[in-house]
């Protein structure tokens, strides 16, 4: 259980009052949706068919959230954006298979993501396979050519850091067992690890993208890792939420899933009420992580706030 | 067609009568299966069962052939084996994850590979697609890790080349332009497209993975490059004919499946005997592409004859 006599303040700290996390985001989904239009273009020829479901896929919208933590965690180091711009939509490519997977009849059997037809349904099982394992492959591929960093030293560790995160040992693992959860009765430790891996580490990969292509020191990476573990544990409650007590409409996607599937989640656990104090703690200590940047970073310490205030 | 005048001679040049491929190919499958056993390691913990998958897919066994050209292309350009090994293993987990996603229910629907039971029959759907995006995922990490060569630079052109070869512009749309198949009926041209995407791109990258790791110059890649690609469609037409000809007990997988499914291959539109000298002469040429090393080759270029064999 979350410690309750940890109780944050109820709302954001004050000097983050004002900043709007909503402009910004809307901007950088503008800004890789551009970088993806150019990464995946429009194929002609007989293979034409998974790239167009790459494309359906990426392009049926979405927060843009990893592509955002990548941005402004670049621009908190000075990162010229165009290469900040190739990391972000490499970042999203792989987000984006894991969700074309996850959807898959043998997973989570989703038909609907973000309120359209999931890409199995809107093609077919083979192609969506085919399609999330292309988006999979060209994420390294973004990451690996000239265009992202002069430095082959930078892209191949950016391939590295991406390949753990993405990997059994990570974001796959966490879907592993998250595969397991409704024959299994998780604990709390469980689900933090589940999600850790499932949600977190690409939040940690995609917060660390811009100090790396800095060629920042350790303490920088460390900072930007733990802001971004803790936002990711406070969105993957807030998504909770949303699944006990949101609308279809909002949440774009089946709601009651979880509960449907007699999956654990930390909402279950320690109920609507302290779910929502434990999201805000988790807020605060995100934001805290990169007090030591001051009011440059504002707009990415208001964004654990702007999240939790979705799933209000 | 091919060219009915050129007739290449029945066997292997002459020169190449006593090399033996047989014990190269079973020296380089235990080296990179040691490699593969340290790089997959037994795995604890609740995402155990991804690993376990990914090393029962990997350990059914195989010629790996892919391996074996990275590690005889990588000795005839003096590449230290240990940085040979890893790019090898990484070839081997990429093309071990193509074959459990086209082993899946939704793509070929295969009960046996190599004589045993398939990923997704031995474990279950969902398994199976995460131990086919784990072992891709696995395969980038491995390139782009400092182990396989002190040059960022090198490391990060391996995961270029390679997730090229394995993207939707090689072997991904190789096998879609396959999934299709069934319902279009392709022509020569269009086969030899599927061939070149679905086995010839990672065919030329396992090969040229030698030169790479040493630096060579482009004619040299180009040279391993133009052999992999006549092997590659040598490798093909021997398989296809073994879908015709062989047995079950020789191929370890089931047979007749393209005629079963109406699936044109070089075999049913040139005819066995045609399809067998088409082969024939694509080994001549593949050896050709070598002959500027001389005797040091001799290994590797009586490698399509080898394979032609299996198919006699």
């Amino acid at each position: 259980m979350p410690r309750s006599n940890d109780q944050p303040a109820a709302g954001p700290p004050a000097d983050l009052g004002r900043v709007s996390v909503s402009d910004g985001l809307k901007a950088a989904a503008a800004a890789v949706d551009a970088e993806l239009d150019r990464l995946i273009p429009p194929a002609q020829g007989l293979h034409a068919r998974a790239l167009e479901a790459m494309r359906y896929a990426v392009f049926v919208g979405g927060k843009r959230l990893r592509p955002y933590l990548t941005l402004a965690g670049s621009a908190l180091f000075g990162v010229p954006e165009p290469r900040a711009l190739r990391a972000a939509a490499a970042i999203e490519a792989l987000h984006t298979y894991s969700l074309v997977h996850d959807d898959l009849p043998c997973m989570d059997d989703d038909d609907l993501r973000r309120g359209q037809p999931t890409t199995h349904r809107q093609f077919d099982e083979a192609t969506a396979v085919l399609a999330g394992d292309g988006l999979l492959t060209l994420a390294f591929e973004i990451l690996a050519a000239p265009p992202t960093h002069p430095s082959g030293d930078v892209r191949a560790r950016l391939v590295s850091r991406l390949a753990l995160a993405a990997g059994a040992e990570g974001m796959i693992g966490g879907q592993m067992i998250d595969m397991l959860s409704a024959e299994r009765a998780y604990g709390e430790a469980e689900i933090i690890q589940l999600q850790q891996l499932k949600t977190g580490a690409l939040f940690e990969f995609a917060a660390e993208a811009g100090p790396l292509l800095a060629e920042a020191g350790e303490d920088d990476l460390a900072r930007l890792r733990r802001f971004a573990r803790d936002l990711g544990l406070a969105f993957q409650i807030a998504d909770d939420l949303i699944d006990v007590t949101g609308a279809s409409e909002t949440a774009g996607k089946t709601v009651g899933k979880d509960a449907a599937q007699g999956k654990a989640t930390l909402v279950s656990i320690y109920g609507v009420d302290e779910a929502r104090r434990e999201a805000k703690r988790l807020a605060h200590s995100a934001a805290d992580a990169l007090s030591p940047y001051g009011r440059v970073a504002d707009e990415l310490r208001s964004l654990p706030f702007f999240l939790l205030d979705r799933a209000a």
